[in-house]
């Protein structure tokens, strides 16, 4: 049985996250008390990971209207409330789709008293964090089935437990096969600039005593010359309804690396996660973040204040690199256009 | 004119190397005043890059020689000094290479006395420094043909000044462009784990007023596909008599991403890095160093201390994802067994 992680509570008064930004070495909790502290944990990373952020905003957005004491406006209030949320990050769909579920619970309970329409969202958000779990769940159990045993799996950035309200979608489906009996090992790409990989993958799989091995982002190449991966599986920020999919920035070189090599590369995400409005990865912006985030690890500064930095959080790998996009319902193999659709039927 | 930096100053009774652990932070000197502190040095990495490693091992010698008192025993005592430096790092073939030319000029001094030896040593250090700066300026002017004018280039680690007796072998290319007034800009990668993208390459071609932007390693791939790299530049620590060529860890993964994106790729080394006694690539040991290096930044941990880690220094590029390798003695166009020999007819 895996260990439990909270990466996400829900209480009527309060969301809390564990501080993402402090691990492996704290594990500490932020606790927000108003939808203007949820908004600044998502854009701060003190929570990240796409699902994750979903959940988290779908939170903020019950707990803003918890905190409305009287019907009048409200829906202006409640505009305000998610329009804060949907400004935080640009990337994840998952935020703008769990904003998008709170506003059809909001409607559904339009012409309810303002407590039991605030208590409607708060147990909708609690929803949305119970039924990603049990997605991913699903992804892990659709993914099962590509991962041999004995086999070394490289993952970049971290789409775990800590990514999603739970278990995880790529480390979900590793954890699939570990809690299955298969021998399967993890090596984690650092993740830089914000060290996702060195510092919640290795913590995560480490607790459920999945063995691991932490490289440096610039090596993976190296091990798949020594024919030392047999597969890759990463998550995703957003998938356009041609199957192009926007991950962690280096994604898309890994995917380059994997096909030179002949490795299969897969993609493990919710549905959610699928954007069919787009219909190609061109049209998915990609954050830029501060540069000091490249220009300091931490506390530590490692280049001149005064040096120009490019921080694009993301990057798109077109879908004719990736082998299989694994969701809840199934795996588009190979990610197409026609495959993508038929997950929704 | 290029602003001077001093990497290594070699003294009758010392070898000053600038700290390049220490650098962009602060400026500061190592001051070795035995032979063993020069082996510390570059084992500890005050000094890295084949080339500068070459020089200073030489001026290890020299330094190591210089403090012998008796004529007796000198082939032993010359031996354990060499062998001592010999032994600090194993990839980079330059050191072994001017170990080589300290010990042909200790042949050339035999009969004389032992202060005439020993000054003959140390000289000899002083002209392979010397030497050093010359052929990185022939590199440089060989290369110029091939940099087009308002053109893009990323760079991998630091193959600069500080990597070599002075004025660089890849950014000697670069630098031989700019002071030719072309205008050329610099990508450089950060080259985790030791950092030497963001901490020397940023601050030597800053000084040199040369337009620099920093990405992490895993952002190459993202500004290839958005074509805003028009050339790829690397050094290399040893090539092998067909080509591939062996440099700092990541190289590899560039070369791959270069090529599916159609980009030049580019090696510039000075023939003292050709290793004509392997025939491939697959000969050359690759040096695995200490897994802090990865699970630390400097002083800041990013892993926990017992997550397993692997810290390969270099990987190997064949030959075949080469343009070329561009040299002293002209540019092996494209890189073969044949090409690469017709550098040395």
């Amino acid at each position: 049985m895996e260990s439990a992680i909270k990466t996400i509570e829900i209480f009527p008064d309060c969301v809390r996250l564990i501080d993402q930004r402090k691990l492996p070495l704290n594990e500490t909790y932020v606790d927000c008390r108003t939808y203007h502290e949820v908004a600044d944990a998502i854009k701060t990373m003190v929570v990240r990971g796409a699902p994750a952020i979903g959940v988290t905003a779908a939170a903020g957005v019950a707990l803003g209207v918890r905190q409305l004491n009287s019907e009048e406006d409200f829906s202006e209030q409640f505009d305000a409330i998610c329009n804060t949320l949907a400004q935080t990050r640009p990337t994840a769909v998952n935020l703008f789709w769990a904003i998008a579920c709170m506003r059809t619970c909001a409607r559904q309970y339009q012409a309810a008293p303002l407590a039991e329409r605030q208590d409607a969202l708060t147990a909708e958000a609690q929803r949305l964090l119970a039924e990603d779990i049990q997605i991913n769940r699903r992804i892990g159990a659709h993914g099962l089935s590509l991962v041999p045993d004995n086999s070394t799996i490289l993952t970049h950035c971290n789409a775990g437990a800590l990514a999603t309200a739970g278990y995880g979608t790529a480390l979900g489906v590793i954890r699939a096969a570990h809690f299955a009996g298969r021998h399967v090992q993890v090596l984690a790409d650092e993740t830089r600039p914000f060290l996702q990989g060195a510092r919640l993958t290795t913590w995560e799989l480490q607790r459920d005593h999945i063995p691991v091995t932490l490289i440096t982002d610039n090596m993976a190449g190296y091990f798949m010359s020594r024919g030392r991966v047999d597969l890759v599986i990463v998550g995703a920020d957003r998938i356009a309804a041609n199957g192009d999919a926007a991950n962690k920035i280096g994604t898309y070189s890994l995917a380059i690396l994997a096909k030179e090599h002949d490795i299969p590369f897969y993609v493990a995400a919710p549905l959610s996660t699928i954007d069919r409005s787009l219909a190609s990865g061109a049209e998915i912006p990609i954050e830029q973040r501060p540069g000091d985030e490249v220009r300091m690890v931490g506390s530590q500064r490692i280049a001149a204040p005064e040096v120009e930095v490019e921080n694009p959080a993301f990057d798109v790998t077109p879908a004719h690199y990736l082998r299989g996009i694994i969701t809840e319902a199934g795996t588009a193999m190979p990610p197409s256009r026609a495959s993508i659709a038929g997950l929704f039927a």
